[in-house]
């Protein structure tokens, strides 16, 4: 691998947890085999290292490759598939109906349009699907995020429980007429995985992929989400997490139903029953995280633990706004990601930055508002620390591995930019993805003039047009059928169960 | 001008209030002279008339052209100028310091970018500038519209009290060092006109361009907001509007404070002090209207008048989020807009349209969600209705303009769209400005791939950039400081004048 000196206008160097940020000025990155090996102004760096390539330009600013925390793989949307958005628990069951894809080719199609537009990392959480092909869906899944050059910190979801709805699946199952029940058992069963076959699988995986040559991979752990796994099963997950060294990745009270479901089984919100068990800790990151109380907040603030905010998908899915404003205030380590359901319905996380930079954005003077620095960190140091990749990526310091994105200026200031605007406002509000020239994971430019120099996406796009062209499969067919008439009974189910929600964090309109 | 057959895979001729949508398959619109003759099946058109041009084909969808419903004309956003996005009332102080521009190659520019994003027409609200220049100033942002060839509802806005605060400005003046006094009274005496200069400036306006040949524009009447006018001001605006028989566009509780300010000087909202005045009705339209009660909504829409929805604005202003939702259950005639600060800072209307769809999605089950219908309604049929040209643009129907934006299909459904997906959600989920090839205004094709046809807006571009590269001013540099030494008791008064925020009509997260 060639060293190379990066050159920009501006470096944000490294968006700072409280909100600061460290900036260059005519600087440079200068790195070997893909590690940094210093940082500093342009003609110092220029003199010290003969480099063999040099990048970027007195035209350019750098910020460090792109973290996204939250995401499923699938760069043909849910929407493209067929799946409108609507309330979370009633876009699930749509889902089940949905055809099937190649991992392989979904994977890479997905990591182009993530690296093009600045995403360098992705955690990857891996969907429950079929038990058989389990394993060879999710090394289909590695080979394409690998062979794309991405930074992957994979995990795979297990549901143990509550499948159907928040409820006792037997309970649920035995209100239905014997034929959808039947029916509904055998979809089940196709991806049912004991909690023995479970750890058996992640074990495999980690001991595989974790230490993987490319240095690119990690491997967590998964449970879906509280109401989807038995307290064994979390408390078998933390205790491997520890033994293995590694993190988990899971939901959490993504809907208002997800926390009236701990309210209605434990007396208490699913933060503090995982506070019970003893779950919480800084191994652990959650995505979602909207239905938070002040003391949920608390609880996450003091062990240590990651939110993973999806701005976009919580509007999408009608879950609402995760309390940003307060966790920072308390301390908790938000980062943010697109949940395969970004705004534009892209894998576009320069977008996501810049919803979440003004959603956040409190009405009234002595309100809080997100800062342009803080949305910056939630999108590198933040989302880094839980991805296993914590100490080598998120800031451009000597040591790290050289993850970064060059973004020409002349989109942002053109036809003028006043020059009292600091650079990470300019960046967090105008830049767009065809504003990013090149990306570059571990000192390699993947992306170079918008394009990846490896691999064609008009030639991966071509074979997905060709496989999706083909009829959807009389199985499919069948699982879209049973989701429909399924659908009274799931809505009867939350129409019933109603949640409470009231005294809003956030009061963005008053009806007196 | 030639007659022209434009073509379709999916035509949305009409975007209803209450939420439906009109699209017909492999369609066709026949204009003749700017005038919508026919709209029907592709194959029916093309044998009945021999069009000189034929634009679109099978793989494009056709909307009617957007209107921007509240705009400032500032295609060099207030970033750009170095205000960086604050509570709107310390916004506006710190706008105070911005440089002077060419009133011309500004709208050229705004104009450019929004018809390259699908605006066809704009409400255009001229912001208070210099008296001496005002005249001169409107008419070079005409004549930039016209140039660029975009339909315009033109206003010019007037503040006759409460200039620096909301409240009295000699009171609030007295209580400020007295040089400083001096300066802000300087200052404002600039661009300080009486009421019946005002009114003799509209008047000329009216009579110069609401019927301008182009038929392109119109001339509306526009206080500023309550809290900057004197009741005599708005009765005599309601009366010459009615005289001129034309619209009245104004602001209207964009802040909590502007709501605080009703209450403490009337003990009643601004809409209910303005339905006491006999104000309120289908003439008037409204932009941002986010404060508003269960009973303000109830009274905009008995009164038949428009609010002018500016989701991004809002939010970036601190103002919170509008009660679309209930606006529109309630039957409010809702129109959306950019106000010059779209969330990507540009003018893109295709990407506010989308931020409404996410932003308004209420969590859980049954609360309500806008639909895509809706939002593309409130940019085309509601947001039409105000300017002016309500009977004639909004709508693909014979009869009407021929005013219309071609939407390549190939970016949306690519590599795969379900059949199932209904056009209007692809192209609010998924459609981008670089996805539009052809805008069309009165029939004549202003954009073709993505290129204005008339006007470069490269030489545009450059000649702002030369303009603005030259130092700023000694006057702007004054005001700034004035400005900046203004800012803490501006402050003060605003701390001092805390509004109530409670009981929201949206439920976006819960503290218990």
């Amino acid at each position: 691998m060639p060293s190379s000196l990066i050159r920009g206008k501006y470096i944000l160097t490294a968006a700072g947890d409280a909100g600061g940020i460290a900036t260059l000025l005519d600087a440079a990155v200068y790195q070997e085999d893909g590690l940094i090996v210093d940082v500093g102004p342009y003609q110092h760096l220029r003199a010290r290292y003969s480099a063999d390539a040099e990048l970027g330009g007195p035209n350019y600013s750098i910020i460090p490759g792109l973290v996204n925390s939250h995401h499923h793989g699938r760069g043909v949307t849910t929407l493209q598939m067929g799946t409108c958005d609507d309330c979370l628990e009633m876009w699930i069951l749509a889902g089940w109906g949905r055809r099937p894809y190649d991992h392989y080719l979904m994977t890479l199609y997905t990591a182009l349009n993530m690296l093009e537009s600045g995403t360098t990392t992705v955690m990857y959480n891996h969907p429950q699907t079929a038990a058989a092909t389990l394993k060879e869906d999710v090394e289909a899944v590695l080979r394409g995020f690998l062979d794309a050059g991405m930074r992957v910190a994979f995990s795979s979801y297990l549901r143990n429980q509550n499948r159907v709805v928040y409820d006792e699946d037997g309970a649920f199952l035995s209100g239905l007429p014997t034929d959808l029940a039947d029916d509904v058992r055998r979809y089940l069963a196709v991806s049912h995985m004991d909690d023995d076959e479970y750890f058996a699988f992640t074990d495999d995986m980690h001991r595989e992929y974790h230490d993987h040559p490319s240095g690119k991979v990690r491997v967590l752990l998964s449970p879906a989400n509280v109401q989807w796994n038995s307290d064994e099963f979390l408390l078998r997950v933390k205790e491997r997490a520890a033994s293995l060294q590694t993190g988990i990745h899971m939901h959490l009270v993504e809907s208002p139903y997800q926390k009236d479901y701990g309210i209605r089984t434990w007396g208490m919100t699913p933060v503090e029953h995982l506070q019970e068990l003893e779950f919480l800790g800084p191994e652990a990151s959650f995505a979602h995280a909207v239905w938070l109380t002040e003391r949920d907040i608390e609880l996450l603030a003091d062990s240590g633990a990651t939110v993973c905010h999806n701005a976009s998908s919580n509007l999408r899915l009608k879950n609402g706004i995760a309390p940003v404003n307060p966790m920072l205030e308390a301390g908790v380590n938000v980062a943010m990601g697109t949940d395969s359901t970004a705004i534009n319905d892209d894998d576009d996380l320069l977008q996501e930055m810049r919803l979440v930079n003004k959603l956040h954005r409190q009405p009234g003077l002595e309100s809080p508002a997100i800062t342009s620095e803080q949305v910056l960190a939630m999108a590198t140091t933040n989302a880094a620390a839980p991805t296993g990749f914590g100490d080598v990526i998120g800031r451009l310091e000597p040591g790290r591995r050289a993850d970064m994105v060059l973004i020409r200026l002349d989109g942002l200031e053109d036809p003028y930019l006043d020059g009292d605007v600091p650079p990470v406002e300019t960046i967090i509000g105008r830049a767009k993805s065809r504003d990013i020239s090149s990306v570059i994971v571990d000192g390699e430019a993947l992306i170079q003039n918008g394009q990846h120099q490896r691999i064609s996406k008009s030639d991966v796009a071509r074979e997905l047009r060709e496989q999706l062209a083909l009829p959807v499969d009389a199985g499919t067919l069948a699982t879209r059928r049973m989701a429909n008439r399924l659908t009274p009974y799931v809505e009867s189910f939350y129409r019933s169960h109603r949640p409470r929600m009231e005294n809003p964090h956030y009061v963005y309109n008053s009806r007196n």
